[in-house]
């Protein structure tokens, strides 16, 4: 992306690679210990267990992970200011040590802010796929940005 | 709570408190740094002109928040088996440094999975609060439990 973007430059249908991340076992291991210390995200035994099959990385950490992505891919390089919530969100398989995600955005659509000039709110799609394709996670988020005409 | 929770300990309207936790200025700026490097989640001045208001934590890091008093005030002490996904989840006030974090739980309701014997979801509201009583976080989160008579 070499253009700095605003509200008016998503058109629905857009798509934006994200770029890609791979998490490591410490990566893993790390984050659970912080924020969601279950078994099945802090041994491979215990994954093994679990209906997850394996050590698996925590769902906030693959939406952290898809984060660092959006903000590095697009976010860096746009008038975001921030976002309300999350529509939905599906974790829709384990991420294991060493996999490697990739994201990617679509626009599905946008309006202006008429309780706040000058900012637009863009729905997208997000999906987070891994190095053998697999959809890992799906979550669609209304994101605001700036309009051009008044970021000037 | 002193008891280990299974599917069938999660009725309707139940009310579970998770605990409190703070969270500084140092961790807002780690989490942003290595997830979320967006300026509003770095400094106070780049805050200060956001929608923010001042130096907040970055969604993602609340929602890390939320989850680990979830470990810490309930699924350390249940048959948790992971969840699919997130329904709905509003980012509805800042999180600024130095505040004081508190989850609570509501049982919307539950079902027996009939695609998997032995396991229920348990569909719940989670509130987060600070230390004015605002609300600063919302989500609607199924979470899988196993069931009692199979996980004897």
């Amino acid at each position: 992306m070499s253009t700095y973007r605003h509200f008016e430059d998503f058109a629905p249908g857009t798509i934006i690679d994200l770029g890609s991340r791979s998490v490591s076992r410490e990566e893993i291991i790390a984050f659970a210990s912080e924020f969601d210390p279950q078994p099945f995200h802090l041994s491979e035994e215990a994954g093994k267990g679990s209906l997850l099959g394996g050590l698996a990385a925590s769902g906030w950490h693959t939406a952290a992970i898809f984060m660092r992505l959006l903000v590095d891919g697009l976010l860096g390089q746009a008038a975001g200011q921030g976002a309300p919530g999350i529509d939905k969100l599906m974790w829709r398989r384990p991420v294991y040590a060493d996999d490697t995600l990739t994201a990617k955005a679509e626009v599905l659509g946008g309006r202006p802010l008429r309780s706040k000039p000058g900012l637009g709110v863009v729905s997208f799609r997000f999906t987070v796929t891994n190095q053998r394709g697999d959809l890992v996670m799906t979550l669609d988020n209304p994101i605001l940005f700036a309009c051009r005409e008044t970021a000037a």
